[in-house]
């Protein structure tokens, strides 16, 4: 490692722990949450690598975690950012043959936010050279998730229901069913995506702030007998969908994009309808699905050589401009966000 | 069937289909669901036998169905009633066996709370001569439940929750898990009964209505661990109850006690604490498990029998009487209504 600088630039945590609150993954202030740091240059251990960025992507669940919501704590003064793209450039031992090579990864020492950082050699996927950064970067949490969520769904009927379906992971998942034959009903806040949404593939597009979304929405459930519903919003409208969605439906929650509390109408329908609400989240799918990873990984960097899944960038945002211009950024909607160092 | 008489004395529904509210089992006046009628007496088809009334119990499920908030439509002018005890005096083809036996049944055909009723040769069991008849009135809806919902209880881990656990369903349970070497948290409403729950073999009794429930529910979760709650009730108290439960806890709605709608607080543990939200309905379990019914029948038995389990009965109610008299009946409580011809 002689010839790496000794010090690395990195955006760091300013919160220990959980915050005890459930705001959703809006951000106001980005320095709220995060501030620059310089760090000494972190040392990969045995089954490490040293990974030096080329481009983060933003995802919800980094908004969560830097602000105390996310399913595991915050660490005060570790930096931020799970996913990203770089270039191995030193390994702890057993590591070694990554060296060199160009990786999407999932950091689980520290976090991606950073011009260095370490991870598990297990958390590295090598790229293709026909993959582009961005969609190195944004490689497998979305798709990883898009992948076991539609697997869900496959394996309860032909058709489900995604919530914020104009969003990457949504668009992800649309592909994905049109590809397996599944028919989808997508529901977004703007119309204005509906007709990329249906070139993905999408049976029916629904605008959840429509006078009519309900009616709308129960006459697509009965034609259609959706029986899954993907939920990142997890809110009073998801509440009505899934009540008027038909017997043995399953609400399988992954985000809380919306705040707000909501009252529970119809519990009823989960004794009489064998209704069932539960939750998906991708790191306890990894933990269970290890044997999957290899198989799943070649698949999701094929469907990005080739074409059939793509990242769609709202915004380049410079590593030293993340506390100032996070907050921003995260207004631009139909993309996600590439830090780049 | 010459020796029968021609009509038979029925307290008939009032409602038809479903009345779209949810107000839960609370009734002020019964004439609002039920009125006096005689019909002409039932013909048993095939596979059917007439039974004539001994006792028939009341559940939260008759009370439920009357007022049209049950996971079945009212049937206008249909007796209502749902289980009892009483003597086959007629059959059709294929039943003949069951003429001259004393029954448990559950009213498939036409409701129990009624002189005379038909129903399935299958929806019958035998009643063994140590069996008193109020435990015959009362064997098949709560026992079974009991015997299912601990069921999937062991299956999840060594401790469960029970709301409610006063009720005659309550108390069947708490034995169950006794002699299966599970430990319980019984939820009620008044400590008058927390000696005798304990006596059955309650772990612990805590009253939901004390001002540090929540700290002692807390507290008695991290000691025994529960994994699923049986939840009669399913409030805003059952909701906290689930929150403060460890990972992978299961909450099981079998009943809406409380009619108030809560609110959803911590949506975020289905997706982190892979917590699940689900339903039992006994009619959907019996339709699954038809092959255990025998088998399950004979342990029902044995334990009324030998005095493992016994129905403690509130009140007896001349059927004659129950327009007038049931709401003032469902007053009483620490047992079962016990309507008589």
């Amino acid at each position: 490692m002689s010839d790496l600088p000794e010090q690395t630039f990195s955006i760091i945590q300013k919160l220990e722990g959980y915050s005890g609150k459930s705001e959703g993954p809006a951000i106001s202030d980005a320095s709220l949450y995060l501030e620059d740091a310089t760090l000494p240059m972190p040392e990969p251990a045995a089954g490490q690598v040293l990974i030096k960025l080329r481009m983060a992507s933003v995802n919800p669940s980094d908004l969560h975690f830097i602000k105390g919501e996310y399913g595991q704590p915050c660490v005060k003064g570790a930096p931020a950012g799970f996913e990203g793209c770089g270039d191995a450039v030193a390994a702890g031992a057993g590591a070694e043959g990554l060296v060199g090579k160009r990786v999407a990864f999932v950091a689980a020492g520290s976090g991606a936010w950073s011009e260095y950082c370490v991870t598990q050699a297990a958390m590295c996927i090598p790229l293709h050279p026909a993959v582009k950064d961005e969609d190195g970067a944004a490689q497998i949490v979305n798709p990883l998730t898009a992948i076991a969520m539609v697997d869900i769904a496959e394996k309860n009927g032909d058709c489900f229901v995604i919530s914020a379906a104009a969003s990457q992971l949504g668009k992800l998942m649309i592909g994905l069913a049109r590809d397996k034959g599944l028919k989808t009903i997508c529901l977004v806040r703007r119309m204005d995506s509906a007709d990329a949404l249906r070139a993905l593939g999408a049976t029916e597009v629904l605008d959840v702030t429509a006078d009519d979304f309900e009616a709308q929405f129960a006459s697509a459930s009965r034609a259609l007998k959706p029986r899954v519903f993907l939920d990142a919003v997890t809110d009073a409208i998801s509440e009505k969908v899934f009540v008027a969605m038909p017997n043995n439906a399953r609400w399988v929650t992954y985000g809380k994009l919306n705040p707000e509390l909501f009252p529970m109408t119809q519990m009823g329908q989960l004794i009489f309808q064998s209704k069932v609400i539960e939750g998906f989240w991708l790191t306890r799918w990894m933990q269970d699905n290890g044997a999957l990873m290899a198989d799943l990984a070649k698949e999701v960097q094929t469907r990005f050589a080739d074409g059939r899944w793509s990242t769609d960038v709202a915004t380049y945002l410079p590593l030293r401009d993340v506390v100032s211009g996070l907050a921003a950024a995260t207004q631009i909607k139909d993309g996600k966000i590439m830090i780049k160092p």
